[in-house]
């Protein structure tokens, strides 16, 4: 499977550069019978999209088109492939710079890769990509919708500033206002911390060894870009706690239910889920691209400035938009652990699996 | 590919329980060539293994069994079985506590997954697995040295105590010795973190978007027992940076080399390496394993006191035993990216190629 | 990996229903600095397309569109998105019969399968989903070109008639012309047998026991529609030959090359080629398509008599239009196999290695 | 995943040479739950071995150890590991030849690929990796027996001679020991063609397009030393028949079942089961190892004359014991698709689902 594929059975493919023609995702491995509509994908993308305050300028309607595998309104088992044309590209504006090392980019490792690089933009390492994430993710969380399992991102800290649980989201915080207003004006950039807590998650979710829930989330999340790094539960405090407070008691709550009286694990021993919600932490660094001038270097290794083409476009924290993203990878990696799940046994009552699996469909 | 392994051409797959016969690891994709012996598997094998001071008193030889895939003290091609045989197993003192959930441990998730556990000693979910992971890493890191690629982990933190740099290594810091004498004489545990770093990579390394270096490293690294956590370079630092610090600038060094000032990146852009060293570090959580009583339920939901059995053994500090298990995945995702660098560009001069690819092998 | 997907390193992922809005392919793992054009793509398609004599009225310009993955030119590494769109569907006449059972075709199993069924045109089950594999083939026989290696099919037999050797394609010999006119003008079709020849085939591709040659090309042509089967080299006659007949003998030709004296293995020992022409015969069954009245069954089980709906279009004999999609097939599994090549010993010349790897690029 | 693996959930990985001090199965991604014991495995491995009449006369003790993934005798979710050790082994006898290219063996073609081999008895590229086939099978065919799906084959003609109904096996028809006793008292071998029949195979098996239950199979088999070839229901007799009598016509059964009256389709139509028997036919050339002086080269180019080195062993006819590894991989490729299929499609009653996957399990 190439590298711009994602998931075992619940697979998804994405395609396109930042100012090509248009980017799109194919998603391989749905099963039949999830109703979805071009619309609830819509939804989806405008919560990532930019033209709002304190995110890009670059303002992409985001329509997603559904190209093939639904028929009716609902997925019939065939790849989904959905597009989404480009439409606000300035690609002339990146002329100037394009022999420069652009500080913070992967424009440099890019040519040191392939020997060839669409500079446009960012071209494919372009965050532009993480729209199809969110596109295929909303199919993902319709099907953990019946499920009732849910995931949901949110600013924990912005710029320095921990967000209080009072504000429904970090921009209702005047305090974090005050620091992007800051950062807009000096021409500068903020990091941030995501968390996103996936509630309702059945038992025995993940897989062992070397498909740890915690470890295909990891890699789901390092995937996005500006994502520095991931903590599970207790996370990197849990490196200074001594094993008998970190521990997690085991009690039955009052309905019956198994549960921990604390969540150091995150959710997850070994890999899998123990019924607990699902807690994650990721580092978010701050936007690479500037309005600052920047030393730096041409690809032919001379002395440079690296100042940031006149009309190109940033967000001044990417974090912002990176929170339907962060829950889109959520949504496909608990979805393929869901599809997982129905193998992890033989089925005892062979009757009945056999009339399920030649039963008459018509 | 099953979930027990591990890497897209050279892969990785282990087995084996805890306290079943032996253990093993097959290791498929390894190019023929590469000079490798039993003793040089062993000496790696060493450095992981217990009964060695606050280690656990379990005593493995562990003694690695080449049997197949090398011919004449060379890789051929084949597939690589290595087993290594469990001689100090202590099974029988699992008895009484089988049908108690163990805190932190993975028993309860396991059998909530497959309905049915190997309960001895942790089973397939015991950190005995990674001896596999050693075996078959002492391949990788022979084929990095080659490249003169470096992949080395220490202990930054443990139990709240930085190392301080002029230690060669965490046991030989007296305060370290004394946090972990005072856990073991309580019966406790301790987390830490671990550092590695990845040194002389050439650019270029890391594929795109969903195969991202970071992404996965990361997943390798949660993926071994204990890791709650990893953050690249600044990691979760540089969420409370400003663009303008983060970026790092690029500048020639006297010997003509392109680098950067500062390696707040960790080494990768946009998922690629930039030349300079991979840095990362892991949050390791103290030991699951305790001697101190702890509340619990039964599988059945009742009430009940967990206590370790008798002569059961355990490390007061995972994350010791860790380091040669971290190089070992290190070394395992760095091999398999320089495989898969070998197919980034297409061949310009075919005729050099096509005499590559049909040249006379006898 | 999802079932719409082909290859380990070269992959391609296809989308779409034949009266879809579209279909297309996603290249991924293509190297970066293969020159491509649209119109060379085109080119291939214009070999399988319909509306010419002996195939299908339907007519389809198939132009190609290349979204993404091509900058200037050339390949850049990232994915190479291909979209066609459907112009000649007239979903409409499917409607009468869409509750009977369609002798020879898959709705009926899809059904079984998925509950559920976009049977306008046979849906993603339609041979409308290869014109994607030639397209995708069109780079592969690119990058195949670079090395002299040529991928040719053609039919063989068609309809019971041998073609002979000095037609330089089937309808250029009158007997099969008489055939087809025949097969039409009784609303019935016919079978043929396909042969391919890869020429110049380097020695050693091809990967061991699952992986063999043969059983990865095997894969590729079975599936293809209307593909009920394969034989290599002296194929089933070898199953009457004794093995003194049967092996073919080495001798050093002039030019200093080992080759065998016949070819009975059809260029491939244990899986692997010898350097010697790949040779292998598809046998591809009569259009399921008929004009003739058939008896069949309704959905629910009721008798029922099946005529093709007014209107609807198919091909005398499928396997006309089959031979670039052989071709593309097979070119897709050698550019596989030869970027695999790369990956099978180790550089014996390191600091050559090395300096390729980080070799400046810019 | 490797060259060395077969399969999509339900994964073998086998290891291991001819002369080797042994050869072993990995199965990863067998549900828990299956009871499965050595002895059931040696039943199957007795089917292949050798050392009985016609066959080679090495003679393997066979005795399969199951070292990991079972307990208390049943299969957990963790990898099964299975380890044959190699006794009978004579590599001193192939010093003579080392230096020979052996015609119709694979050693030209690894030679040519790794630039080493393990040229003792084959090495890894030796039907003694098929045993590993066999016990992989063995518990893959207990999976189905749960289905009451069964895989046989049989020689359907061997070396000329078809097989008359009446006889329970090939070696029980006269005319075919004959054949057989001409061809070892002139050290010659002979071919055969083997057919194999999967029944009650419920519909809806096998993925559309690339993963056809047809390629996947066909995969499979060429992937078995010596097959040159397979066909599916008519197969290449196809290609002479018209589609009016290829097409095969539905109709009830008496019990109500929708049923073809023919089975030109063996059974599948677009690549996904159709209900009826799965029946294919391939072609197994003859033993590449005689007794008779063959002319051949030296590696270095010389000619030279072959001789089987004295003592070497082989069969007379090597499809004698390829029928259980038919079996095998059938079994495994039919197991793979049972498991794939509990993804088609999402779960209409999520209640009923959620409960099944949290359920509790002690």
């Amino acid at each position: 499977m190439g590298s711009n594929s994602f998931g075992k059975i619940f697979t998804v493919t994405t395609w396109g550069e930042s100012h090509g023609k248009a980017i799109g995702a194919v998603i391989d491995g749905c099963p039949a019978g999830v109703a979805i509509s071009e619309e609830e994908i819509y939804q989806e993308l405008q919560r990532r999209r930019g033209g709002t305050p304190y995110t890009t300028p670059r303002k992409e309607k985001d329509l997603p088109e559904i190209l093939s595998g639904v028929f009716e309104g609902k997925t019939t088992g065939a790849p989904i492939s959905i597009i989404i044309y480009n439409h606000d590209v300035k690609s002339a504006s990146y002329e100037p710079v394009k022999d420069m090392i652009k500080p913070g980019h992967a424009g440099y490792t890019y040519l040191s890769k392939y020997g060839i690089h669409d500079y446009r933009g960012g071209g494919r390492a372009s965050a532009r990509e993480t729209a199809c994430r969110v596109a295929a993710g909303a199919i993902a969380k319709k099907i953990l919708r019946h499920h009732n399992i849910g995931c949901r991102a949110f600013i924990k800290m912005l710029g320095g500033v921990e967000i209080e649980p009072c504000y429904s989201d970090a921009l209702s915080d005047p305090r974090v206002k005050k620091r992007l207003d800051e950062a807009i004006s000096s021409g500068d950039s903020l990091g941030a911390v995501i968390e996103c807590v996936i509630d309702n998650v059945p038992k025995g979710l993940g897989e062992p060894v070397y498909e740890k829930l915690q470890a295909v989330l990891s890699k789901a999340m390092l995937s996005i870009p500006a994502c520095k790094g991931i903590e599970f539960g207790s996370g990197f405090a849990a490196a200074s706690m001594m094993g008998s407070l970190h521990n997690d008691e085991f009690f039955m709550a009052d309905d019956g239910a198994i549960q921990t009286r604390t969540n150091n694990a995150g959710g997850l021993l070994g890999g899998i889920s123990n019924g607990m919600p699902i807690v994650f932490r990721l580092a978010m660094k701050p936007t690479s691209s500037i309005f600052k001038k920047q030393n730096t270097l041409t690809y032919s290794g001379e002395k440079a400035y690296f100042e940031m083409p006149e009309g190109s476009r940033h967000d001044p924290c990417v974090a912002l938009r990176a929170i339907p993203v962060v829950e889109a990878m959520a949504a496909l990696v608990i979805t393929d652990a869901l599809l997982m799940m129905k193998l992890s046994r033989i089925d005892t009552n062979y009757e009945t699996d056999c009339s399920y699996i030649s039963k008459p469909s018509f």
